[in-house]
């Protein structure tokens, strides 16, 4: 028979047995700790009308999509999870209690040019706190203790959560009388870290066409730099001017109060004026999350404000708060960066239990009794040489091997190995749900992610 | 501004959240039975090249296909996961450890016509053993094992697995000199609980052409019922005519001893002759699950033993045996019969925190130790009436509430309110979490499904 070539089109990362199980367990500690916050979970079609989900869409996003005809139909895959949260609570708003959390972990497709680390199917793993014409300020802070107790809980340490307010920024361009350019200047000033605080004031002036008065206060106010608390004092000064900087300096300072009720440390966070997130859609507090050793990954979760999700759907005003962590690229950089904690045991099961009788029933009753007992148990059956099962074992990773010969069922006994340490010993059958128990606790230890 | 009304495609399944948190119960009992059996999760993408995903396919599966362009591929959503395995195992075949047994659920598509309780994106829950060359024949019994806990865990009761070997069919077929029409007449036995025996044998001879003789010894064959060792002592009395029938009845013989040993009860297996499987791709034990009070539905889990998982990739012979439970639609089933555990909470939270004074800190603080003691936590801060946050506690179905007003903060007390028997009473914030841990144990016992 005439072959075709097996191959996983370039872009879609497709992992082996051990990293799956690697990414399970990043995946597995964002639902709990969204899960813990009390977000519900969402799952909503990877297909939708071209119609619906292009209802705001356009430029470079539209150009990625993926998106063709079945039948009558013209249909595109989400490129987002927030589009289709948009069109859930428009068509489900009646049935839905506000404030509505949900949390959503799934692919989504962006046709983007391949490159190494960049993917056209790719996890997003959302949280959303939506309100019913209104929501409390304390929910700004909360979405940014979430992420703190999301990445804690993975075991990061160093990264910082940056935390801006998007009326701050438009109040301040409304005071030196440039808020018509607010979206331009934004962009300019994202330039910052990469070019410097002198060329982007002449940008600022050369390309915008701003003062130079204007351009040195807007470069001053982004240098402004120090403790959040140092931070929001130099703030402080620029008050009384502008009605909308004022309202986003009160949320500023009630969200960085509310982060430290929160038990987010000072070093997790910080104020940072020059973090605005392009989209015209944000309307308050913003974030970014960065890992503080490996600032050149960019964002590895961002997100903010919005008043309005779904105002291409419904006249209902449904103001709310969310974000996003890029879950397959934090993964692909976890791996890049060798953070993840290689001591986890990856093998698919916890003991392999190998019969050395010809009647095969006490090695399927010590299966059963583990797998009843919570304990991961894979019977190896196959006629191969004792040498090519213990392969076996080594190859698969798994912690523990059980040996049942005639010795062992006539005695009641089962042969334990520890296949780290090398050493075996007889246990009772009946204590050897107990001994492995303990000792797979222990081996499950410890964080996800190292450092 | 013109909106776009918000819409979900037809054929596509969208829960709302308690739903949905019906749903995630039944797919993790899946997830962690298929783990307890040293299943090793698998995901691979949604989109394969045209050429790879339909190396095999044609006819009917074809039509259905999601297949566009984009670019310059020619892509198309995966209508199953056992291609993709397929594909999977070929392209890895030097990194994995075989056997290889793996899990993956995850949404497939077909373009099926829409009607009622059939979906057009849906999961698909499977699992599979993969040999290298040869697979021990315990492992025919192991999966069905796996499905019999599986359902069990769930709180299925009335369901039974039917059994049966394809090469006893082709062996019985070939007994009778019929075996090049061994798969017409295996479609037309496949109509016998639909039109009766009668029926089947005036289908043998008229369309097939079989004599009366041959179709009489067919129908005959095929009525043969008992308790499995009945049956199986039936089919002793071929034994001897022909070798492919011998093997058959050996390995059904084995895959029936090893299903008591694995400790499946017998009313919930059954040799049954008339199951065929349709595929050419199975050749040996083959099996349906159907739930006994409703056979109406269809089987709720299917596969079988094949002897070549890749051969449209690889010139390496893969044996393997597999099943698949359609997920979507067994939940589907399990709504439409109202078979769902509606005692299980289906809250995003298992307590709504309500602060009652002006510093939101203490309401925060035991929130976080909520959530840091495992117990999901929602703080509810928005401006509203008592009876208004009331009420919401009401619609999400919390299981608990929590009052943090002026007195308890006083007295490091909170009031904790059963939100099903009413009563309420302080409790000291060091025992709250103890207090709330307990009755939410109790709260969320009990099986995902009853009957």
């Amino acid at each position: 028979m005439e072959k075709v070539k097996a191959r996983t089109l370039s872009g879609f990362m497709e992992l082996l047995p051990r990293q799956q199980v690697q990414f399970e367990r990043v995946k597995g500690v964002l639902e709990e700790s969204y899960r813990r916050y009390g977000f519900t979970p969402l799952d909503t079609p990877i297909i939708e009308a071209s119609e619906v989900l292009l209802a705001k869409a356009g430029g470079e996003t539209e150009k990625q999509i993926y998106r063709f005809q079945k039948g009558d139909n013209d249909l595109s895959l989400r490129f987002d999870l927030t589009v289709p949260l948009a069109k859930y609570v428009a068509l489900h708003q009646n049935e839905l209690s506000f404030p509505f959390r949900r949390y959503q972990i799934g692919k989504v497709y962006r046709g983007e040019r391949a490159q190494r680390g960049r993917f056209r199917e790719f996890y997003q793993a959302d949280i959303d706190i939506i309100g019913d014409g209104s929501l409390d300020i304390i929910n700004e802070a909360e979405i940014p203790a979430v992420i703190y107790q999301t990445f804690t809980a993975l075991g990061l340490k160093r990264f910082q959560i940056r935390v801006n307010n998007r009326k701050l920024l438009n109040g301040f361009y409304a005071m030196l009388g440039w808020e018509h350019k607010a979206g331009d200047i934004m962009r300019t000033v994202d330039k910052l870290p990469k070019i410097g605080a002198e060329k982007v004031g002449l940008m600022l002036c050369d390309d915008l066409g701003l003062d130079q008065d204007a351009a040195g206060d807007i470069v001053s106010f982004m240098a402004i730099k120090g403790s959040n608390a140092e931070v929001l004092a130099a703030l402080e000064a620029y008050r009384g001017r502008n009605q909308v900087f004022d309202q986003g300096l009160s949320e500023l300072t009630t969200v960085v109060k509310y982060l430290g009720d929160f038990g987010v440390p000072e070093e997790n966070f910080a104020v940072d004026l020059t973090i605005a997130r392009g989209l015209d859609y944000y309307t308050g507090t913003v974030y970014e999350t960065f890992m503080t050793d490996h600032p050149e990954i960019g964002a590895i979760c961002s997100g903010g404000r919005y008043d309005n999700l779904a105002e291409y759907y419904t006249e209902k005003q449904l103001p709310g708060v969310g974000v996003a962590i890029g879950l397959t690229r934090l993964f692909y950089v976890l791996q890049e960066q060798r953070m993840l904690n290689e001591a986890l045991p990856t093998a698919p099961c916890d003991v392999l239990v190998l019969p050395m009788t010809e009647d095969l029933s006490p090695a399927i009753a010590f299966a059963t009794a583990c797998r009843s007992g919570g304990v991961r148990a894979q019977l190896y059956t196959e006629p191969k040489k004792f040498k090519a099962k213990m392969n076996y074992a080594d190859k698969i990773g798994v912690p523990f091997v059980a040996f049942l010969g005639e010795d062992e069922v006539a005695n009641s006994v089962v042969s334990l190995k520890d296949m780290v340490s090398g050493g075996q010993e007889k246990v009772a059958l009946s204590e050897a749900l107990g001994w492995l128990k303990e000792r797979l606790a222990k081996r499950n230890q410890g964080p996800v992610i190292q450092g």
